[in-house]
Formats: structure tokens, C-alpha cells, sequence
């Protein structure tokens, strides 16, 4: 017998819940890593992280529409329950929530959940529902789970940014915590979107986290903002990527922008997004 | 000694998070009574509907500027929070949550609940700002206090479907009850804001409640909403009322329109919103 525990699947907020209060009331500690499926070493570097601070830990797993453009891969967006529901159980996942469309959406639903400010450059200029949809349906998976601690990754650092700021704003009484980024052996970040990449994408993909660890070290040495993020751009665009949508050093807590010279004192994070071909690519790094 | 409880007082989110805390411990039911205070019998009668769903009452005294346009009472709205707990603790509420604006919106503060819908007619129209407010603020003191259960007066009709369909949406772990409206003995709907009216004004006023049930009756009886709206307008005019912000017959839960002919078996309420002079009166009855 393997030491890992069942995996159990809940496909309600009823059943999610029921489970949910049979841990409470043994006085346990719950743990939510919201995912959107196409599970990868990322993602269970998250579940592993939630079972130090949790005793349980829900997986949740909904691709949500709400955050897709309807130009964006909503239809496209990788999946493969059968394969994740195995890596989970593997990784030590007590309750996998994977609710249908209808039960997160019913009939008449109308109520949106807006950040603002921190939500608003970035990501928030290039895909203008992201956020929104981002914040509303992680405050109902927060309200469907209830749980102690939720973690999330830092490769979507802006959209952990804007959790922090949710969970502030409405007093969401939930502990955030935001786990780093795995890479590859050249330094890609996981992402799912990464199987989109043919191989000779693949190559010029690993050249993003390079070209931004020598923006961060120029930067963190006292060179100007405006003059760093140019020559990145430059290197970017050598290195074969098709196009960019931005490669910024932002202030890490509000996004705010820095520079045009150095940044003092300001905890700083280099934030991009980039495209090879129709793939595209988010990261970012501590200054 | 009396019999009722001592009133507790807190000012911040932590204080409050300890007295639940505390009841949770003791496996109490905690009820809710948002509130702006300026209290009359209307919401002493909602705190004596929260006891009896809920071992302790909580009652929350907050003039939210975020439910206040620029042009609004917000400035004037009665305060007089010495009345207000002395009335709160004749009732048997256990708590006044009574927290200043800057522990509810502190610096920083970016986030808005949006419903829409059943928020967008009647007062959604004439008030943009209000339900914005509303729904943001009443999510807070939701997370703030986690009550079992929160009570609502019909006084503020399209305010309880509102908050009906947030707590639906978002998943808010909390039981709504809708409390009657209650009325002075010519029928008028108590309010905070009845106190703004003069003697003449309040002869007036007592009218509004009269013309609000011969239209429920036409209806019932199967006249059609058209007329009865449009006679009611006139009878409002002619009773002395100086402007008319709407009179309507609509759909009881989603607030739709009905008519122009018989509503049918559709469950259906009349709406209100009149002024005298300055003051501006809601009322609404079921039909």
C-alpha cells in the first residue's frame, strides 16, 4: 500500500463543502491551490507547498471563460483530467474540485469582482477581463472552500499581486502565499502554455529568463530604468522572439512604474510578456 | 440587575474577529444587522428577528461613502451612536461593530463588488453609485463578521434582492432574511430619513403607503400595470408629493418590468420613490 492518501473528487460546491466541514470539525487546517488544470512540476511545487502549511489540500480545477478573451485559447487551453487527477494524488492532494461551468456560472449569474490599480498596466492593458474574471472567481473559490491558506504561484506575479490586494481590500480571512517559480534547466518557467511550443520555439523561449536576469542585475547595480528596459528589448528581439508585449521593472507590491533612472531604495520586479509564433509568454524575477 | 446582555463595542476588524471568535468557540450562532445608525424601531424589530435565528447578535453601524453620490446626505445623514446603544442594548444585541472609514477603505483600497441586473433599474438609475457601494461594504462586514445569518429590512426592497443575488454569486457562506417593513400608524415606512420631514411634510408623506396599496389591489385584481401606475402617479400629485422618481409594479425578485396589460401569476411588488421638499422617500409593498 502506498503511504499517499485517496485522491477524492468533488464536482459541487455541496460535496466540496461537506467534505470541507468533516475536516474542520476534526479541527484540521485546510490548504487551496487554485489551478486551471494541465498540471505540470509547477503546479505540484504549489501543492507541496500548501501540505507545509495545511493538513488538507483542495486542488481546484476550473478553466475559467470569465478570464478569457473570446480571441484568446479558452477552447484550445490544454487539458487532461485523468493525467492530473494521477500527478495529484502522487503529490499528495487530498480533494480535487473540479466543478462544471454551470455550477461556478448558474443561471443569472451578474456579480463581478474588480481590483483596481494594481490590476490596470501589464497584463490588465493586454487582456482586459483577465483580472476581473481572476478576482471574481478566486473570491468564490475562497468562499466555496474557506480555506486557511491558499497558494499561488509567482510566475503569475501581478496576478498574485492582485490577490494580495482582493484579499485586503474584502477582508477575505485567508493566508496568501505565493510560491516560486519552477524553471527548466535553461531557465523557461513552466507554464502550460508551454506545449505549444514547437522545438525551435522551445530554444528561443529559454533565452526570455536570461535576457531578464541581466536586466535585473543592470538595474539592481544602479543603472537606469529607461536604459535597461531598452537594451532588453533590443536583446529580445535578437534572440528571435516575434514580438513584445512588454519587459518593464515595476514596483513589486503596487506595479507601479520606476525610473526613468535608478531605483533607490524601490523593491523592484522585472516583469515580461512576450510572443514566439502564437504562443504567448509570461515571467518575471526580484530585482 | 436586568436581563439583558452587556453591549459590547468594537472598533476594528481584530477586535471583533476575537468576540466571534469567542461565540464560535462556544458553538454559538452569530447573527448580523447592517446598519447606519440613526436607529429607530424598524431595525430595533430587525435585531429581534436576528435572535431568533442567532445566539448572539451582532448589530454593524457604518455610514458607508462609498453608497453616497457627492451631491447625497452623506455629510447630514442623522448620527448619534449614544441613542443607538442604549436603544441596541434594550433590544438584546450582544456587539456594536461600530468602525471608523478609514478601518473599513484604508489606504490603498482598490477593490469593488458589482451586481448587475436586478442593481441596474429604480434606484440603480437614479443612485449609479449606491449598489456599488452597498454590495462592496455589505461583503466586507460579511468577511469581517462571518455570521451564520444576516437580517435585511424589505424597508430597502431592491437593496435585499441585491444582496440576495451577491451572496448567491459570490458563494457567501450566510443566511439572508428579509425582515417587514415597519410603519408608523398612518402606514408610513420608518426611516432615518422621515426625520429630515416637517409637520406638514409628514401628513404628506403618510399618504404614500395609501396610493402604494389601492395600486397592489388594482393589480391583484388584474388590472393592467400601465394604468395602475399611471393613476397612482396622479393620485401621488394630487396628494400633495413634489416629485415622483418612479411608481412601479415589477417582477418581485429579479425587478423586471411587467405589463404594460395584467401580470399574470408572476410574483410582483410596487415600488416607490417620491420626494417632499429635500426629502426623499422609498417604500414598496408586496402585491
Amino acid at each position: 500500500m502506498s503511504e499517499r492518501p485517496a485522491l477524492t473528487v468533488a464536482r459541487t460546491v455541496k460535496d466540496l463543502r461537506w467534505q470541507v466541514f468533516a475536516w474542520r470539525a476534526e479541527g484540521l487546517r485546510v490548504g487551496l491551490v487554485p489551478t486551471m488544470g494541465a498540471l505540470h512540476e509547477g503546479h505540484l511545487s504549489l501543492v507541496r507547498l500548501a501540505l507545509e502549511s495545511a493538513d488538507r489540500v483542495v486542488v481546484s480545477l476550473f478553466v475559467n471563460p470569465a478570464q478569457f478573451a473570446p480571441t484568446e485559447d479558452f477552447a484550445s487551453y490544454p487539458r487532461g483530467e485523468d493525467r492530473d487527477r494521477e500527478m495529484l494524488a502522487e503529490a499528495g492532494c487530498h480533494l480535487l474540485y473540479a466543478p462544471d461551468a454551470t455550477e461556478i456560472y448558474p443561471p443569472g449569474f451578474s456579480t463581478t469582482v474588480t481590483v483596481g490599480g494594481v490590476s490596470a498596466p501589464l497584463e490588465g492593458e493586454r487582456r482586459p477581463q483577465f483580472f476581473g474574471g481572476v478576482a471574481t472567481v478566486v473570491t468564490k473559490l475562497f468562499n466555496q472552500v474557506a480555506p486557511d491558506v491558499a497558494v499561488f504561484g509567482e510566475k503569475d506575479y501581478q496576478q498574485l499581486q492582485v490577490i494580495r490586494r482582493l484579499v485586503r481590500d474584502l477582508d477575505l480571512p485567508v493566508q496568501i502565499i505565493g510560491a516560486p517559480t519552477r524553471r527548466a534547466e535553461d531557465g523557461l518557467a513552466l507554464s502550460s502554455r508551454n506545449a505549444y511550443l514547437s522545438a525551435d520555439e522551445r530554444v528561443v523561449a529559454g533565452k526570455l529568463n536570461v535576457i531578464m536576469a541581466q536586466m535585473a542585475r543592470s538595474v539592481a547595480a544602479g543603472g537606469a530604468v529607461i536604459t535597461a528596459e531598452a537594451m532588453a528589448a533590443d536583446a529580445l528581439r535578437a534572440a528571435g522572439f516575434d514580438s513584445i508585449d512588454y519587459i518593464e521593472v515595476r514596483h513589486a507590491e503596487d506595479l507601479s512604474t520606476l525610473g526613468p533612472g535608478p531605483i533607490g531604495d524601490s523593491p523592484a520586479r522585472v516583469l515580461a510578456a512576450v510572443k514566439i509564433g502564437k504562443t504567448r509568454l509570461i515571467d518575471n524575477i526580484a530585482v
